[in-house]
């Protein structure tokens, strides 16, 4: 067994606001597990949307508070809000972020075999009540609701433990749970299949990239929005056919791929003032998801798009608990593959998050933990 | 066997425009039944919103146009398109509107066995492809793609004359088509149960006072929305509580019902500025289904709330084809009853259509068509 010690690295984050909320601390107390639960040394972990919306409280009551969220270039404002969780509910400080870990457990609490120790792990970002896993009320989010990935050893129930095996390295495989979890739930709502035409926004993003491969693993045409300078990287993953990050005459763009200028699901993590334009172009009985509105949450839309095409609109926050486990399974079959960008070691989190916030990289910016 | 004249009675449309455009003529020639159709004698029909969002062309096509509508009190602005029908295809004139048909099938095409002369029929307001009734390329709406019951005769697919036992006269059996296959299907597509709490706006229209009885029939709690003088009505037929058409603060009034000032579906028929607050008045894994908006289609909301609370959105024009089935039976069952708020001659169409505009009535004004 190895040796756990009594403190850790960790970057904390110390209360809702700008990146110098995020502190880089050495001797942080290594947390034990209780009942049901095991502890992982972290061997890697990856820069997320959800790590900087709750740090600058994004997700906060926009309608109820009367706060409209600034948007800038970057995708953030800076506004801070009362009720700042993905879920409305406040977060606990410090907390340690970060909502993907890949490592190992080294540790388990009553009810968990101890033979279970040394096995190698990729974590569910859902954290759920072992009786009753829908019960919404006590779900949570890693790194929100409960300590995260962002520190050398964390604590979660063993349900949230899922082995992997795979020849992927841990850095990549940290590539994969929220991103992925994130884009394969909508991809299910949106019920995705081999005869449709998927349009997917931010599409190198992580939950962009993501979206293409396992759009592409249903056998669908998918047709991706980004920067030109992303085109090439993101036809190598999959994509059939791209567009600009943001079009004039969405219809005009999408005739030579489409034929009638329209598509069959939009499956949308930017948001913004193009929300109308990517509705008016989904055919009857199309479906749109969404699980992010970087470009402004405050969206317009004609509902008579929604009203007489038969349209459905799904949030895609917290998938069914199967997600995960499909997801584990594509990886060990390398129906997906990792598309890792850059990593940064932990001490280096906040010029992770402002490299991250440049929009510049396609896939995933993922952190080195354990040295 | 009845004696079939030559010519008939009818209000005719003979272009999109003004009540102007509505012509009552007693000259038009009776149409005759093709195979696997029957010419039915209409008896009653009722006033629908469609019947004038189609002739004012409300459902061109805004986005791609240009357009905005605008929208008084009545609801309805005056702006014309050029893709006018429900479904953005062109209409043909001149045309017989009235999507609700209660009559007796007088003569029969070919394949139609004539034993069915005589029965008494209520009209499915879908009509629809014998082999493939769910090919959207195949559907029309009675009184848009076809001729509808604003006239003596129509003639009409027989896969669509429902037999119906009732003791109900043929004007209350007429009031029940159009708005309740459409309430039933927003109440189907959003799954409304006995747990639900459902928020109906426009309750006192056609289609929101159906979908009052509707909600009731499943057993779910129902708060509505509508004119202060329509809420003793409202409650008569089932509603547990009112509200005024227009909230400033709609958590607040939804506090003493339902605690957290929060609905688990929304049945929309309204749209408009309120379209954000009934949306952020949803809780998690809330439903929104909407099939009209008479206050404005241009709607905006936080895209936040249906991203984190994990919200679908329907819009509800086409139902599946056992909609209109299920209503026959609960009609035979007596498990909904018809709400008629008054009675028009069909030469009093444009007075009728004029009066349905002013919005007092509870219900739904019908049009004696047969003398």
């Amino acid at each position: 067994m190895k040796h756990i010690p009594e403190k850790m690295r960790a970057v904390i984050l110390t209360g809702h606001g700008g990146i110098d909320k995020l502190r880089y601390v050495e001797d942080y107390t290594v947390p034990k597990p209780n009942k049901g639960e095991v502890l992982v040394r972290v061997s890697a972990s990856s820069v997320n949307n959800t790590d900087i919306n709750t740090r600058i409280a994004w997700y906060a009551d926009a309608v109820t508070e009367g706060v409209t969220m600034s948007s800038g270039e970057s995708g953030f404002g800076d506004t801070i809000g009362t009720s700042s969780g993905w879920s409305r509910s406040a977060l606990k400080f410090p907390r340690i972020q970060g909502a993907d870990i890949c490592g190992e457990i080294v540790a388990v609490g009553d009810g968990v075999s101890t033979q279970t120790i040394g096995t190698r792990i990729l974590a569910d970002v859902w954290i759920r009540d072992s009786v009753n896993p829908l019960d919404r009320s006590k779900i949570g989010c890693v790194g929100s609701e409960c300590d995260g990935g962002f520190a050398e050893y964390v604590v979660i129930p063993f349900t949230c433990a899922q082995p992997i095996r795979s020849s992927l390295s841990d850095l990549e495989l940290a590539s994969f749970p929220c991103a992925y979890t994130t884009a394969e739930n909508l991809v299910s709502r949106s019920r995705v299949g081999a005869d449709d035409t998927v349009l997917i926004t931010g599409a190198s993003g992580g939950v962009g990239s993501a979206a293409i491969q396992l759009c592409k693993r249903r056998g669908a045409a998918v047709i991706g929005m980004a920067g030109i300078a992303k085109h090439s990287m993101l036809e190598s993953i999959g994509a059939d056919a791209l567009l600009p990050r943001q079009v004039d005459d969405l219809a005009a763009e999408l005739v030579p791929y489409t034929g009638d200028g329209r598509v069959d699901i939009v499956l949308d993590t930017v948001g913004g003032s193009q929300f109308g334009k990517l509705i008016h172009q989904l055919r009857p009985e199309g479906r749109y998801a969404s699980c992010g509105a970087i470009a402004g949450p405050i969206v317009s839309f004609d509902v008579r798009d929604l009203i007489y095409q038969d349209l459905e609109f799904y949030g895609g926050t917290i998938p069914l608990p199967h997600v995960f486990k499909d997801l584990v399974n594509y990886i060990e079959r390398n129906e997906i593959k990792p598309i890792v960008a850059k990593a940064y070691d932990l001490e280096q989190l906040p010029a992770a998050q402002k490299d991250f916030m440049t929009k510049q990289a396609v896939g995933k910016i993922v952190v080195k933990v354990s040295r």
